[in-house]
């Protein structure tokens, strides 16, 4: 088996996040081959393009959790119709370096209603040069579940989906492994 | 003449922000009648839903600041197609709030081909139940100008339209208060 790293992030830093637990089911569901870390766009400072070139250690820290990632897993809350704040703020950090353009995206949407704020991500995703693999998308009724981390690994249909979803995701980055673009 | 405060918000935290920049001017061009607080979305933390409710001293500052105005001026710049992190994260802290609700809000956007982030932030701005006055709009080319406030405020066409939507902002206020909706 090939190794693969995979760098994931949640847009809500909220304890019982729904999008946090799909994102740590997801790390326990994985098989031992792929490496999943875990980002915090808590830690970040608000994005100032001043600063874009100083090194702040948050940053920087992102920035190379990412260039070391063969892909990004992003499951990120809608806010008022909007990609939430804290999850914009830390795409606008990556914006000028070159860890992002050419980076396969899987993304995990845990409240399928929410379409504004997907179709916001990708226009973004796709602005930054980065790759939405549509097979690996995930989009799981989670919001109003109550269900945690445990309770989605518990849940037959739920963790299918977050399984397939990475099998699908590590399948294209493997196919790709080579070409220009990353 | 009738006292108006507004809060004016930039969405860019770079000091030569264009955005910045045409808020500092429209503060000086504004009548004495009407008193702009700048507010400053860089001093605020990252947004989390479980400290919605506790008392965050710049987060207070921003809702109070908001309460006490007429009246709500964003000009906010369009990274990556999206709302700037630093706008939306701003935004996020006001969603639960009763501040925002029934509030004028009076755009100004210095780059008029971003429209992407524009129309994001009108679909944000009406799901938090804020009023864009649309015939306040002010379009203004400065991205790639190389004026400052100054520049700004002595440029007859830029001044003339920042004014003019200034005055329109303040009419559409005066004529709506004592409405329910604010």
């Amino acid at each position: 088996m090939v190794k693969l790293a995979l760098l994931a992030l949640s847009g809500s830093l909220r304890t019982e996040s729904y999008n946090s637990a799909a994102i740590g089911a997801l790390e326990e569901l994985s098989p031992d081959h792929i490496e999943i870390t875990v980002g915090d766009v808590g830690m970040l400072p608000i994005f100032n393009p001043d600063l874009e070139h100083t090194k702040i250690a948050s940053v920087e820290q992102l920035k190379d959790s990412l260039a070391r990632s063969d892909g990004l897993v992003i499951a990120s809350p809608e806010y008022a119709h909007g990609i939430s704040g804290p999850m914009k703020n830390a795409l606008d950090w990556l914006v000028s370096g070159d860890e992002f353009p050419g980076k396969r995206v899987m993304l995990i949407n845990t409240s399928p209603r929410a379409i504004h704020a997907e179709q916001a991500l990708r226009e973004v995703i796709r602005t930054m040069s980065g790759i939405v693999v549509e097979r690996a998308y995930v989009s799981i009724p989670l919001l109003g579940s109550n269900l945690n981390k445990s309770g989605i690994i518990q849940n037959t249909d739920l963790a299918s989906a977050l399984r397939a979803g990475l099998i699908e995701f590590c399948e294209s980055i493997n196919n790709h492994k080579g070409d220009d673009n990353g």
